[in-house]
């Protein structure tokens, strides 16, 4: 059997696995540490784990994607900047030619998760897909006429650092107001914070009485509001994870921290909704475990806030593919790009 | 000579014009004021300017290409709404097929606009454009790999209300925070209210303090600061075309309030670059004919709020065809859809 194979480089693990051109993973998915001390170790550790997959196989190879975190050149097939990657400026493509001998293409992570989806997952069958991938920080990827829409250079698709509060909460990126600031798993732990500091969550520095009416928040008089946060607090346990748990559990504080993130991820879909009119707006990444709690509110104000042909065609699913989405992204953008010769 | 008719339907005034296959036009652009009684006088009134230019002209007509302001259903030839034009579901493209026994297509007027500078005037030559309009209210255009990017039903591109700043000023789409909220003439003139009402131009209700440092802003202790401004308010003339006049006077009060349109103007570039990575972003409308005055800041705090590459490798250019934009880039757009054929 032909297959290509997905590689999903994150910031700490890479993934490998055999893809076949419907999109479906032969075999097991192996997968290593990367070793980010430079970039020499660092490719020789993709490269490791490339030849590992390869001896393993039975099928024959005809090709690598490659999918990683980072800013990418698609013309260089290098990684201009990435936030922990050991590898910017490398010609990452071109070492991974010379050492395995294949055709190979790299793209961004996201990207290549928001094709996977567009071909196979959540938004199977759509044209114009947009996704957003929460965790961390918030990635972006865009597929227009079911191929990855990459701009001039390679870099479009940088969704999670559009502005959608001008000037306000300072985001990882360094700048101000970036819708990773306010709906990523960071922004929820922030949100969390500012509930046991007895505030509501949401932008600081703004005068919440001008803003939309609000979703979901509460009075906060009963006796227990926020006393779990508190208590995650205490231990040094707040994060992201710990208050999406929570609110999956009932608690009503940690409920209101993911109805602020609900919030802007409304708003944020309801901007892609308007510029892209999409089919499907698929939300992927940790948060997204959260399912319809995080989802449900979104959808609404998304609706609210595009216009309206946008809004009522918009669909806004929970990713499919999980954390297999990079390597069958990768693998299927490695048949569309290096298929035809093949 | 073969030509297409362009067609530019405005709020008050339609403009016909016969297009060369390279964008030229022929013979003199003809105009009328639109009848917006109702439909049927309003499609009445079209129809006449184009059997005028159809009577006129000693070429031949191949088709007809309309842009027509309003929220565009590229399939059914229809504006689905218009804020200013009774035509709102009416089959426009079909009624002029049948008036006229042309091959017609119909889009939007910002689309056209941006096709025209994509294709003949600013961005001559680049395969990703992204065009605002700055008037009354902010239009968008997209242009993607040389062809205007419409999305699944038509009405891609409403790049004027997407959200940069979640919850707050009222935009007049009714809802909130809006681009087009802070980078019109409307903006303009209330931000010139803001000075004369002694307070800095900007977003209500947020604590500025909090804000990246501001564009030009002064301590405002000049004796004369903001008199003009105040003349004009109280004999009612304070609007965005008069604040902007006084501006490129030199008066530093109404220079202040243009710098609040580049702060916004230069985020909202920042994002299309973002998200778009494309060669040229495009300023035209009204308010581009303050030129650099308001481009360059706005310039400045794109190259700042865009990741790095994408930043670097937009051009903001003021647009160059003016109000020929729309017949010329309706008359392109149908040599691209209809001209194959003809």
């Amino acid at each position: 059997v032909k297959v290509m194979l997905g590689v999903d480089i994150g910031g700490t693990k890479v993934a490998v696995g055999a893809v076949t051109r419907e999109g479906e993973i032969r075999g097991k998915v192996m997968t290593a540490w990367t070793d980010i001390s430079g970039p020499e170790g660092f490719v020789r550790s993709v490269v490791e784990v490339l030849r590992e997959a390869e001896a393993d196989l039975d099928g024959d190879i005809l090709g690598i994607g490659l999918g990683c975190a980072g800013t990418v050149d698609w013309d260089r097939g290098a990684i201009i900047e990435s936030p922990n990657l050991p590898i910017a400026q490398e010609p990452l493509r071109g070492l991974v030619v010379q050492a395995l001998g294949l055709p190979t293409v790299l793209d961004n992570d996201a990207n290549v998760a928001a094709f996977a989806e567009a071909r196979v997952g959540a938004a199977r069958g759509a044209r114009h897909v947009i996704m957003l991938t929460l965790g961390t920080g918030v990635g972006g990827g865009i597929v227009l006429d079911g191929r990855i829409f990459r701009g001039a250079s390679g870099s479009a698709g940088e969704l999670g650092h559009t502005i959608v509060m001008g000037g306000q909460d300072p985001c990882m990126c360094g700048r101000r107001g970036c819708l990773e600031a306010y709906a990523s798993g960071t922004a929820l732990e922030r949100y969390a914070r500012q509930i046991t500091d007895g505030g509501p969550p949401g932008p600081s520095g703004v005068a919440l009485e001008t803003a939309e009416g609000s979703l979901g928040r509460n009075d906060s008089e009963e006796a227990d509001y926020g006393r779990a946060l508190r208590e995650l607090r205490e231990q040094g346990r707040l994060d992201g994870e710990a208050v999406g748990l929570l609110a999956l559990e009932g608690d009503s504080a940690a409920r209101e921290a993911v109805a602020e993130v609900s919030r802007w991820l409304g708003m944020g879909l309801a901007n892609f909704a308007n510029i892209f009119n999409p089919e499907v707006l698929v939300v992927g990444g940790g948060l997204s475990t959260l399912g319809e709690l995080l989802l449900a509110p979104a959808r609404d104000l998304m609706r609210q806030m595009a216009i309206k042909p946008n809004g009522e065609l918009a669909r806004v699913e929970v990713a499919m593919l999980g954390n297999q989405a990079g390597v069958v992204g990768a693998g299927l953008l490695a048949w569309q790009e290096l298929g035809p010769g093949v």
